[in-house]
């Protein structure tokens, strides 16, 4: 989902839509805590163009579903996927709701950047330099999240954001990453931005 | 929250509360995810007392935070920490949802399984074999998180199911582990705890 005309609906299978729902509404909740813990209304605005393109592919998702239903076992499985898209939607809504908090531009309290640095899961941003053995590397060449913990949400290079980068994206010098972690993995993928750490994972 | 007996309520302060309602709601999405995908009604039910967990800890939330309100200025601050506890609740009312379909006995269509098996975040389970370095590791040492990018959601020992188990929680031989990760990190788990891998990250 890298560029906007990605989010353009190709007919898919249900299974496929059904997917692609759950990992954006995940990435969503995940870009909604970096959004209110940067006060970045880029990213805040881009939730809530993926709260539009969840609803849409909800909405081809009820006509697939609706359409291959044969007899009431299959109504009674299929209802069973509509209400799993129905939560996966409430939970797109969340993050859209977190997302309109930095858009409203209400004051925030302290805690609640404080609450998103100290959860058990923590959104961290490392800056990578010339040093770093991340430069030049593709993400799936990497596989930070298997090698490091940390899930890349999303990058900044110069003025432009990109969003869960895909496999074939290429880390250059100066990118800001956003991830998503623990503790500890963050910290490890800020030394190894910074050029501290030359190893990655079991290298 | 390895027992019942910790989800009572202690008095905490407003952001350990509010930490608390963060890590419960991601949790309890991981599990709900945990019982549909292994059709785990003991998973399914913690969802739900979790659910009550979470509501109480709002309602003590909301108490001090309207305790705390001293002025306007405060006031417009407070009430985006209630903002985003509400999102946070509809987070975990989604997981609750996922839960009852699990307890409410409806035949799932297979795709729901198969979507969560082909996420870009699975739920893997793993066994611990009497070969494997994890025995008679705990939690911390291993650090399961930033090694090998899979958190450890439950855990069943025998019968008894210890959920969300803290640094303390030691390994033993049988324990079957449920894990989020990428797939590559279940399955690198997976050799871990069949005692084929024998390093863990970069040690």
């Amino acid at each position: 989902m890298e560029e906007w005309e990605e989010y353009e609906y190709k007919p898919k299978s249900v299974k496929e839509i059904f997917i692609e729902m759950k990992n954006t509404a995940e990435f969503m909740v995940d870009l909604a805590y970096s959004s209110i813990l940067f006060g970045e209304e880029d990213l805040a605005e881009e939730v809530l163009e993926l709260e539009e393109y969840l609803d849409m592919l909800n909405y081809h998702l009820m006509v697939h579903a609706v359409l291959a239903a044969r007899n009431p076992k299959d109504a009674e499985q299929i209802t069973s996927i509509l209400q799993m898209a129905h939560a996966i939607d409430d939970i797109s809504n969340a993050a859209a709701d977190l997302a309109k908090m930095v858009l409203d531009g209400i004051e925030l309290h302290p805690i609640i950047k404080e609450a998103i640095l100290e959860s058990e899961e923590v959104i961290g941003k490392v800056i990578v330099s010339p040093d770093s053995i991340l430069v030049g590397k593709t993400l799936e060449e990497l596989d930070l999240a298997s090698n490091t913990g940390v899930w890349i949400i999303a990058v900044r290079r110069g003025k432009r954001w990109i969003f869960a980068p895909d496999g074939d994206f290429k880390i250059l010098v100066n990118d800001v990453l956003i991830g998503r972690g623990t503790q500890t993995s963050i910290d490890s993928l800020k030394e190894i931005s910074r050029g501290i750490i030359k190893v990655i994972g079991n290298e």
